[in-house]
């Protein structure tokens, strides 16, 4: 057998897994395994370091499967090369509940997969992360122990989602040269010919942005080769043009959007089998080809061994260092950094916006978690979001901590995840928090994935002033509350903020979000507890003075009004608790007790945001009072703006006694 | 004085108004109107048709400041042209509560704002749909009624931002030669030089998507005058690389990030009015300059008549047609239509997916209402957006109603917002309502601006099946509902989706969310009933047999599971109602009578719906019972999974006679 032979035999046992696997279940996409099979085999093996018996393995080379929807492409090539998590069982249970084989790849199913792709554009925009991150703990950690590339398969619709161009622009302008895309260019996208939708010049495109790029025939395993050897030693990250059929070897379907979504038919599949003389029944990969992918899985052990053998002789200090960032834990005096921080904030007791307090809680945590990586979406000096240990990193420069991600709060976010799910760092990002809205798709991966991305997010409400209602947010917290595994944080002060940050650090594997003010707030909590007691989700700030007639709950800015309502109320002889709320999902997450009786008994219940009411029944039931938003901002000062909503003091007090009046 | 002098003079015009309000107002963005005052003179004296007395003319020329941060810019060049709507006194109120003159350009305020936008990149991918707009309502009125250019002002961040490619690639590829952006190339972003974050060679990325693009001195008026020209008469979309100086004339800031978004103060103010010799006080235009302007105001004022000339003597149909069509209001039969068509549903009683029933809607509306255009993110074929009645529009025959949007749910969304601002087209998209989150910012932004953008989402829920929790929807109904003045209809049938339809056309200030599922369900409304039900938001479908002891509230797919749910109840001994809720945000408008009389007094409520509980609350209280989501979905089939889940009548049978035997 010619060595083009066994390739060809390898490619093929991709394309008849996948076909098999999609008719078997009825659903999924067999038209990309069967088109990008001859890059795959080429990748994995010839190029792709990795060990499929040791998949942790940090410094093996990531494969990122952009178009998500190929699944079959990766489980294939998982079953193939050994991964465990991926047997032939799972194979022939695509798609079904339980299974690892999920419809589109998801982190956390089986090794293997790096990150959770389906949605378009996402993996593109990942692998930014991961080739940075890449890069970061190259120059933290040296060539011995970092030193691996990011190869990512994107399709036609990730390159159309403007996701894509800010993940480019950001690659080009840091010159990450060890990420090596494969464009799989097709010409089919779902409602047919590419040309129905777009005309772009890609090639030109991406060189637009600093990248190599050129156009390779994607089922030529020579050219495909060659242009792989070009792009790892490119100065500049590489986009490779693969020029490939939809489907190719289904007799009628191939090249055709037919091939993209949906099961062949058993008449298509015989066919192709006819075509690669492929005698073997479904699911049946010959011995001697099934070898050879299995051989090709091992293909890095010697290379993992040889890295095992440099970490074992690197300096002890600098191996734990590595082991423990690698493994997501926090350093041994995380806690007590943080507890001492909320010794001087009761002392100083600031009065500051909690972007500033946020800050300041990040000063003193950059300094005693060297895995930070900050950023902004080009709102740095409003975000807060650099503290003196971060520097501009930069295409000269990786071993810094700080990125000017440029107006691009998407691409962000999906970086954000890269250098999450690269392992050893932290990171977190800062935008507007009405501009969430941007980077939405990616935080709800975040969130999905259950990973520790951490999203700040300023300017939280009216108190914005002037911006107006395009900048103010207001149905934004009960959005972000909506997504699953997603802790909204919005502290009410310097010491909330400190204990929020606390948490989000903590939580490996939920994403956290800060909703933090533009505008300056006292501190409420002036008593220093030890405890976080931001940890419960929401706890009473201030007692009534009797048996409560009042409870009020509040977040953020709002527990300063409050504070202020409950003080007018006693003093009007109406007993009045106040709630802060820092958190929604985490008070779900305490004991029924507990949240019994933070929720308390107190005949009238009265909740402030300055946002919408929706999620805040849970707290104050339908018939509480809500002091809040109903419809969009306006453009004014802070001054204008409170009052023109009705989010004050006085409205809510005047709310409470016509209820207590029995109005 | 020369007429460059004049020029001069005019554009310092609007650069010491621009700093004066902001100097004021103590808020706002000084550098862009003071960099891009050129451009800005150029074109609204030499170049953009208008008539400033009559600023509503549908076949004026449209300028779209997609920079929205610089709204002096505008709001200075709507005063000194005359538009009645900014007085003097509104640049001296600027971002101040009430004032038209917002932090942010807002649609609706001001006649001469044609869009709103802050939110980057917002207003250049609304500039494809106003483009786009222009060209079929010039198929269809021919070139005496519609002949005009869309003119886009965009800065750094807008090119970005990755809306932008989405849009840029759209109009390249639609050839919408009428368009003429101008960047304003000024080198700086918020964080300090764009080179922090970006080298893209932005020139080259246009050209790529089928733009003409070249580099101009975007401070010669000659240059940008040249420019302009050429782009008229140019065969493709046209980019103008203005390099500008931020903050032109400011002693020590301009070219730096402080003239971006802060006011000057006094002293930088006092050294550039001695930079441009302008010797006037703050608001002050000197009288010969103010008629200038004024005088540009009027120069459309010849072909806006000649304009009316010609619709006053075109044929009355197509006169009154155009007439019909830019009010806005649909045609004289259309409920006739609708109330037909459901009479025909009544009978034929379709087991269809509401995606499909859609469809059979807009077959029949596309038929009636000759504006709707219709289109997809490259789902066609999924979210059923396409009629007998809509062929492709492509770059050769704007004459048709069908886009092809490609992967492009953001610049779909922004460009739906463009056709329907350009006036006389209602039109609507289709993605995955998972994508919505793609979509978001440009549907928060026609939420704001109330306007009948309408979005199709189909695949709502984990209903889709084995495309995974990367493509169920669960938190997107609360998330959509959670955005102001916007409408979200989940159709339980054939017959409550013709009525949301109906709905979605009628509602000209605010857009809706179609939410549609990809599986098959039963008629529910099996009587015909002229009125259309689905306007009260909520409505009683099934009567209990006696005092009702449960109400089931239920919406889209799940009500076939409130009614077998009833069934059961019923045989039991339960009286039980059911309540379909194709719209809350309908049912929050109707009288505190109907609603209460809708939720009723049954001692057991209970809510189905297969997404998450937020929002439902206030209809079951927050002891109801929710069968739904509380975490993402799954991949599997929609037989696996609604079981999976909990979501079944036997679930909710079971869940209700727990309460009633007092468990």
């Amino acid at each position: 057998m010619t060595s083009r032979e066994q390739h060809d035999r390898m490619a093929n046992a991709i394309r008849f897994l996948s076909m098999d696997a999609v008719e078997k279940a009825q659903s999924g996409h067999p038209g990309l395994p069967m088109g990008c099979a001859d890059i795959a085999t080429v990748l994995f093996t010839r190029f792709l370091k990795y060990d499929a018996k040791n998949p942790h393995w940090p410094d093996r080379d990531r494969f990122i499967l952009s178009a998500g929807h190929g699944s079959m492409l990766l489980y294939s090539l998982l079953y193939l090369t050994g991964y465990e998590d991926i047997t032939l069982d799972q194979i022939k249970h695509f798609r079904q509940v339980g299974s690892r084989t999920a419809g589109h790849p998801e982190y956390g199913h089986a090794a293997g997969i790096e990150t959770t792709t389906g949605p378009l554009g996402q993996g593109l925009a990942n692998s930014v992360g991961f080739a940075l991150g890449e890069r970061i703990m190259n120059a933290a950690f040296g060539n011995d122990l970092v030193d691996h590339y990011t190869y990512v398969l994107a399709g036609d619709g990730c390159l159309m989602e403007g996701v894509s161009q800010e993940a480019i622009a950001l690659a080009g302008h840091l010159k990450l040269n060890k990420l090596i895309v494969f464009w799989d260019n097709n010409n089919i996208s779902i409602d047919g010919p590419v040309s129905l939708a777009d005309n772009t010049d890609q090639v030109a495109r991406f060189q637009a942005s600093g990248w190599n790029a050129s156009h390779i025939d994607g089922q030529d395993p020579e050219a495909i080769a060659y242009a792989i050897e070009a792009a790892r030693h490119s100065d500049k990250p590489t986009m490779i043009a693969c020029k490939t059929t939809i489907g190719f070897g289904a007799p009628t379907k191939a090249g055709t959007n037919k091939a993209h979504g949906s099961p062949l038919g058993a008449a298509e599949i015989a066919g192709a089998r006819k075509f690669f003389s492929w005698d073997y029944p479904p699911f049946e990969v010959p011995a001697d080809i099934l070898d050879a992918w299995r051989d090709a899985g091992k293909t890095g052990v010697k290379a993992r061994a040889d890295w095992e053998g440099r970490l074992a002789k690197a300096d002890a200090q600098l191996r734990s260092e590595f082991e423990r960032r690698i493994s997501g834990t926090l350093p041994a005096n995380f806690d007590a950094v943080i507890t001492d921080y909320k010794k001087k904030l009761a002392a100083d007791k600031p009065k500051v916006a909690t972007r500033k307090s946020s800050e300041m809680a990040l000063e003193i945590i950059n300094g005693a978690v060297p895995e930070t990586i900050g950023g902004s979406a080009d709102l740095t000096g409003s975000n807060n979001t650099k503290t003196s240990q971060t520097k501009n990193i930069t295409s000269d420069d990786y071993g810094q901590r700080y990125v000017h991600y440029g107006v691009r709060e998407h691409g962000m976010a999906a970086a954000l995840n890269g250098l999450t799910l690269h392992g050893g760092l932290i990171a977190y990002g800062g935008t507007f928090m009405c501009f969430s809205d941007y980077a939405r798709p990616s935080m709800r991966l975040a969130s999905l994935m259950g990973i520790r991305s951490i999203f700040v997010m300023t300017h939280d409400s009216i108190g914005l002033g002037e911006d107006g209602p395009t900048h103010q947010p207001v149905e934004h917290l009960a959005a972000l509350r909506a997504i699953p595994n997603h802790n909204v944080f919005r502290p009410a002060d310097a010491v909330e903020t400190a204990e929020c940050w606390q948490l989000a650090l903590e939580q490996e594997k939920t994403p956290s979000t800060l909703a933090l003010t533009r505008q300056n707030l006292p501190t409420v909590r002036n008593d220093f507890v030890a405890e976080n007691l931001s940890r419960q989700g929401a706890y009473q700030l201030a007692a009534a003075s009797g048996d409560a007639a009042v409870t009020i709950f509040a977040s953020g800015s709002e527990v300063e009004i409050a504070l202020a309502a409950r003080e007018a109320l006693e003093k009007h002889g109406h007993p009045t608790r106040v709630v802060s709320v820092p958190c929604f999902e985490l008070f779900d997450k305490q004991s029924a007790d507990y949240r019994k009786k933070t929720i308390g008994n107190a005949p009238i219940k009265i909740a402030i945001e300055a946002g919408i009411r929706q999620g805040w029944d849970h707290f104050i039931g339908t018939d509480g009072i809500f002091i809040g938003m109903t419809g969009f901002g306006a453009s004014g000062t802070i001054e204008q703006l409170y009052p023109h909503f009705g989010i004050t003091a006085e409205a809510t007090v005047k709310a409470a006694e016509a209820r207590l009046h029995g109005e």
